[in-house]
């Protein structure tokens, strides 16, 4: 893994109070990334006491040192731009301030997504050259391969540049992570012919074929699980609907099986197989290994969790923090988009 | 079954030339819905000697005076409105003409759907009061209900009127056809507050709340296979795509299996009792069950199948067109449009 040039250990923020499971869920996933790897520097942002009340509840041995205090919490019930003014000392503000304030190289949470979107926004500012954030989707595929949706909800009613901004962030995300050499980018769109869709695709189709980007043209809904492309852009209104209704599909399998099994021991028997198998030909569908979603486009790492996150998605979305910073994400976002927007 | 007021028979036109595998399929396929039912006339509209000799090879027992000749065919790989235009003797466009014509009341296609869609609208008209026909994608749902989306793809770029109307329409489908009382209506959204989303959702929601549709607000992604709604409203560009997400959703699980199968002997044996259940689980999702896809607004009954379509999606198209004619959907279309204006 490369170094980040100043060869400083990476510092990485986590929002200690977001997520359903807070602080606990955080405590435990952020000590075990710490024995997975001793190479970064943690800071716990919250409620000190509650912190500490929770790590001695749960027998964690926490260094108290690691806590770096904020005193207000933004829920989950929160409006966002609204909370990050009235909540000024909440961990997930001030988490973001560290930063912007160059005390945190990333910033992690499971908090509410919305105000983790707009600190990190506001207060972080954005990359030069990139006129808004965006989120991806991580879906799996039939090639065994990941394919990326953006944007997946960041902001709606884009305009051909910032798909343009998308395709490169996301063409440089998937090169570093999912190390996907030269990775090949299509717009979403109702069928492959140029002509074809609306306003939004007509033009980003004509700015992505002048651009540097691996552009392989329109492709449909069905080319996401198929894995046609590395990179599918996209308004962020389609892509929150697409990555919520494939979100959706798990929870519509489980419950149709669970009625199978309702009907009879032997079907009961049945599901337990089909639990087993599904379980292990789907594994890259659990939300838990992808490392958060992270950010895009801000000037710093963010990556958002589910509410829900599990330790082990905490760990993990720790540990991507510390694989973006390592491999200097955010100056290769920023070069990027110079280079690739250089006519052929 | 409510008998049509006239109380003449259905008179049904059938593609013969439409679908990959026409007219064999097509062939077959109509007379098992006549054997199934024979309270309809049947027209099979295509190229007479192919169609005489393709009964032939197949052992099928065809009275010839069921055929209606065309001379021409539109391939899969024409350009829809250029197609009409330049095949006028085509099966789909003299099949169109024969609902105009007022000497067929439904025409059922599994041709090219661009083409079928075109030739529907500009030939048979729209019903008084439809800016926009719509065509609308079945979804299964965890309640074992079905979700219809409207608009599936027949156009993009919808305006919050055109999303009425495929609330009326898809309202009077589903308490018709799926015997739904009061169906529920639901803007597909970024998220369920009023204010979410884009201009479209904004506009329509003010609409929608103000009618008599059975409004229940704004859905996301992950509500269609939850059934929140019975009916989702959304522009056609959203809607294809999730449409074909979602059709790919079997066809990525398949894949899964088989690769997962081929790991060994125990995984086979696993692997096809899993097959067994998820066929047993979601046999709600074959298409060949559903009757084709109705192309709703125009002035007669269309339906429109896969290219692919078999004997039994030809037949259950079929036989859908008729209980639609037999259910006077068009007339109750056109009184609805009427009612569900008015504001509450």
């Amino acid at each position: 893994m490369t170094k980040n040039q100043s060869n400083i250990k990476c510092r990485i923020a986590v929002d200690a109070m977001g997520g359903d499971y807070a602080p606990k869920n955080e405590l435990i996933g952020a000590l075990d990334a710490l024995k997975d790897s001793n190479d970064f520097e943690l800071l716990l942002v919250g409620d000190k006491e509650k912190i500490i009340s929770t790590a001695r509840e749960n027998n964690l041995d926490l260094d108290e040192n690691l806590i770096y205090h904020a005193s207000q919490v933004i829920e989950m019930s929160d409006t966002p731009t609204a909370a990050i003014k009235t909540k000024p000392d909440s961990s997930l503000v001030v988490g973001a301030k560290l930063v912007k304030e160059k005390k945190a190289d990333a910033f992690v949470s499971a908090g509410n997504t919305g105000a983790m979107m707009a600190a990190s926004t506001l207060i972080m500012g954005r990359i030069e050259g990139v006129s808004r954030p965006t989120i991806g989707a991580t879906f799996p595929t039939v090639q065994n391969k990941f394919c990326m949706v953006f944007d997946a909800g960041a902001s709606v009613d884009s305009k051909p540049q910032h798909l343009f901004e998308y395709s490169v962030l996301g063409t440089i995300f998937a090169k570093e992570i999912y190390n996907t050499s030269n990775p090949t980018v299509g717009i979403l769109n109702v069928g492959e012919e140029e002509s074809k869709g609306n306003e939004l695709t007509f033009s980003t189709y004509k700015l992505l074929k002048e651009s540097k980007i691996n552009f392989r043209g329109n492709v449909e809904g069905r080319d996401i699980l198929k894995g046609t492309v590395d990179i599918v852009v996209c308004d962020g209104f389609v892509g929150n609907i697409i990555l919520k209704f494939g979100e959706s599909v798990l929870t519509f399998l489980r419950t149709r099986i669970r009625n199978y099994a309702d009907k009879g021991i032997v079907n009961k028997l049945k599901a337990l197989i089909v639990k087993s198998v599904l379980r292990a030909s789907l594994s890259d569908m659990d939300y838990q290994t992808h490392g958060g979603v992270p950010l895009l486009g801000v000037n710093g790492i963010s990556i958002i969790g589910h509410g829900s996150s599990s330790p082990l998605a905490i760990k993990n979305m720790i540990l991507r923090a510390k694989e973006m910073y390592d491999k200097q994400l955010i100056q290769k976002f920023e070069r990027a988009l110079k280079e690739y927007a250089i006519t052929k």
